[in-house]
């Protein structure tokens, strides 16, 4: 099975990335030249998904010096990595590789540190596609014998999430690929449509059967026991198991438990913040009210938290590419450790 | 405190109603004039919300017989009646109102019927606000010292599902007639925006406090305590108390219940069927999958159940004209047989 779209990709001086804004109407690419528009890109949601901000902030960084006059090349990566901290505050992968890039200017002179910077962030790249692979293969424990499997999921963690497989769709797609035959619902994933836009567009795209509810169905379809199990990614895992993902998934998982229907986390070991004891640790990202407030009369307000976060007592398993596990994700701290 | 706006009401040979379909963007009315003008209207929910549906269909009896030649008016009525029945399956409302239509067509001449039945809508819309009163009254005893009152809703259970003052909104009307400062957090009430439409937009109106949130973030709401209490209307409930209600009320009384937030339902005793055991035996519609798919890819599906069921385990009273109950709900049994 080949990698059906380019999510985040390093094009000869410049990061080119699919403009997700764009999406289901029109498959479109942004080429992006300078570390500001990178950063609205992240802002904006053009490129979202923890794993694939990661990897689109170490190019940032790689491009930042690539860019830079010969004696400049270091100074203007740290500033770039000062700029992409700013742009979304949950997402630990963020964070994860902007450490990492900053490693390498730490290590590596400034005549090497643009082919240096690249070469990690191709990396990143490489490495989150194995893992996608490796959370893919994990997954297939969780899923049932009945035909077809019917999964339920949240938002999209899928290729447009990541620079190629996914997280929670990684499963989905490696059971296609086996020929398991496939019955995915995906919420739409208000306010920003993630699920109708992105991961509608992404299955379809691939040839797998896929429909569309309301966020508010998913607690009548797990309590009719009309799907088999849920799988979500994450934009943040706390070191006790609470995972911070798109707002809804806490709902989604309330009503999974009530029903007792199996609730997934799929994600990199990237994603575990050992940092962070508990949910209450993870910060929240509030974002614009205007983006809920629609046709709403004037005088309203809104309230728009961009994620929530689901206590580890409501979660099955987390399906990483170190197998599925359970807190206190031993077989991920050791590889934790080897990362950074 | 007067009634903010005329919901349905009777004009000089024909029945003006709301356009909601319109709102928030304009108060438009629409003045039907026949049985299927009326029917579509209740079908695509330009007029919408169980009581309302139930008055409208009342009025329609009258509309038929009025229109009738002489000698036609009682199989006139019939025929309306029974078109009216296939509109929309699960508020029973409708069905009460008709039957007691039906009573009259029973027992009244042709020469009587156009006014009788008229008489008899006139009747159900008065005792409609005034059963919006008492629900208000009787609703202040569940609400909370601290101000301001925290309240979430879903959908639209106010005064445009109503002849006048609603079932969830008229314990927040009357608190705001009585001066208690309040903080109504409405979902947007996803596929068809009841919430972001006509909550925010009668609230608004009436000059109280709202403020939107997504489906999806009731949840993280009522985990986080931001609100003090769930108000909800009905469309159907049994007589063990499980209650229909628009889709996504089941997940907000899951998270509800799991934080440890009262959630009451607030319905007139014609929502309540005793006929029926449990939640097992309500009809739920599903609408056309049309309403879900929006602008996603070719070959997506979609599930679009118009309702769920709540369990009455998850619900802490129900707010009704004869006082907050909890069942058997033998105060209602007798008013119940009284009206049938």
């Amino acid at each position: 099975m080949s990698l059906p779209f380019d999510t985040v990709r390093w094009d000869n001086g410049a990061i080119r990335i699919i403009d997700q804004t764009r999406l289901p109407a029109s498959l479109e690419y942004l080429r992006l030249t300078n570390v500001e528009d990178l950063a609205k890109a992240i802002e904006t949601l053009a490129v979202r998904g923890a794993p694939a901000i990661g990897i689109a902030a170490a190019y940032g960084m790689a491009l930042a010096a690539y860019h830079a006059s010969p004696s400049h090349r270091n100074e203007a990566a740290r500033m770039a990595r000062e700029r992409l901290a700013r742009t979304r505050p949950t997402a630990v992968n963020l964070f994860a590789a902007l450490d990492r890039q900053a490693g390498v200017c730490d290590t590596v002179g400034e005549d090497r540190l643009p082919e240096a910077l690249l070469r990690e962030a191709d990396r990143m790249l490489e490495e989150d596609l194995e893992t996608g692979r490796r959370i893919g293969a994990a997954g297939q424990s969780v899923l049932p014998d009945r035909r077809p499997v019917r999964v339920l999921t949240h938002c999209n963690a899928g290729g447009l999430a990541t620079g190629g497989w996914g997280t929670a769709l990684a499963p989905i797609y490696a059971a296609h690929a086996r020929g398991i035959e496939l019955d995915v619902w995906a919420d739409e994933t208000r306010p920003l449509w993630q699920g109708r836009r992105l991961t509608a567009w992404e299955l379809a795209h691939a040839g797998i059967p896929v429909r569309l509810l309301v966020d508010g169905a998913a607690a009548s379809a797990l309590t009719r026991r009309t799907v088999d199990l849920v799988i979500v990614g994450a934009d943040r895992i706390a070191a006790n198991g609470d995972t911070a993902n798109k707002i809804g998934t806490l709902g989604v998982a309330l009503a999974a438990h009530a029903a007792g229907v199996p609730f997934y986390v799929a994600a990199p070991a990237t994603t575990f913040d050992f940092e962070t004891a508990d949910g209450s640790g993870i910060p929240v990202e509030e974002r614009s009210e205007t983006e809920v407030l629609g046709d709403a009369p004037a005088g309203v307000r809104g309230w728009n938290p961009a994620f929530d976060v689901t206590p580890h007592r409501l979660i099955t398993g987390w399906i990483t590419e170190a197998g599925v596990l359970r807190p206190p994700f031993d077989a991920l701290r050791g590889s934790e450790s080897k990362a950074s």
